[in-house]
């Protein structure tokens, strides 16, 4: 029905996360209506990146500048007795955002997923353990997976793959959200806020 | 908090239709985590529509190919009489699925804003009133905008502009859609399925 460029931008846009074929139809027609410069702008912006970033060696931030290691891990105020395992690079950014943390991380890359055996081999399991193995100065390892089924799942994985190293192991602690409303929360979560009572 | 490639890349992505900064955040490192060949499948994707993709002169539908007219517009087996104006490109492509409309289109380009006013002048106004008095052979408009508020009120807009020009003004038919049910419908889309019965 499109033609042919029209067709090949859509099938592209179509495999970026959360966009399915009718928000990659938009997406190529907003670019259509976009000048010269703009595009310009997106290719550089998309070329820099590639050129530019790297992953942290030690904590698979990505990062910018020289050496191999994310100005978190390179910064000496940080906390090296704590260890925070997030599943993915936006978790990293929301836990900086609170400014309450002061240890250091690990990007796992994924979750364990329930059904596909193949996602397993993608998670840093091996570099994990390693890292803590090489790193005894590390004395807790809180493990901030997301509390979704796979998120739980993942953080039962990691506790059992954990354990023989024989470090304090910690999880996020659970309640109401702020602004949260207990008629509208579910069981779960109140029945977390009601044991983690304080 | 994030690098100034990835913060510059949220940024442009930010800016695509339905696309907040945190899917915007999502792209980024989708894109991270793509191979070398898959960006530049990526790139070369976004400079070919602007180097493949005309916009036909007579209904402003992107084509790619020969000549000033898109395919629809080409064809000689459509009906000249009939003319259908759609808000966007979209649109003309969910028409052209249901195979039942042989006349020919006009996109518009957007819709009547409720409360921006510099958002009216890139609608094709002029443009369509020209072509509607370049060509005698139509006999009649029929107005596709969709069923929102921007729709409605472009409805009546170009309605009350289009009146001066003497051919037959219709609208699409309003109903229950296929596989709605009614307890679910709003008042609006039952009175007008009531009015429409047949």
């Amino acid at each position: 029905m499109y033609s042919p460029s029209i067709q090949k931008l859509i099938e592209v846009f179509s495999k970026f996360p959360t966009v399915g074929p009718r928000t990659a139809a938009r997406f190529v027609f907003y670019l259509m209506k976009r000048k010269k410069e703009e595009i310009d702008e997106l290719i550089t912006a998309i070329q820099n990146l590639k050129r530019n970033v790297k992953t942290c060696s030690l904590c698979f931030n990505p990062f910018e500048g020289t050496g191999e290691l994310c100005e978190i891990c390179q910064n000496p105020a940080r906390d090296k007795s704590l260890l925070c395992i997030v599943e993915k690079e936006t978790d990293l950014v929301a836990l900086e955002k609170t400014k309450k943390y002061k240890g250091l991380y690990f990007i796992l890359g994924g979750t364990v997923p329930l059904l596909r055996k193949k996602e397993k081999k993608k998670l840093r399991k091996k570099e994990l353990i390693e890292r803590i193995k090489k790193h005894p100065e590390i004395k807790e390892i809180i493990i901030a997976t997301n509390p979704t089924t796979e998120g739980e799942t993942t953080a039962l994985y990691l506790e059992r793959a954990l354990k023989p190293l024989n470090k304090k192991i910690t999880r996020l602690g659970r309640g109401l959200p702020m602004g949260g409303e207990l008629e509208y929360a579910d069981e779960e979560t109140l029945r977390s806020a009601l044991e983690g009572r304080k």
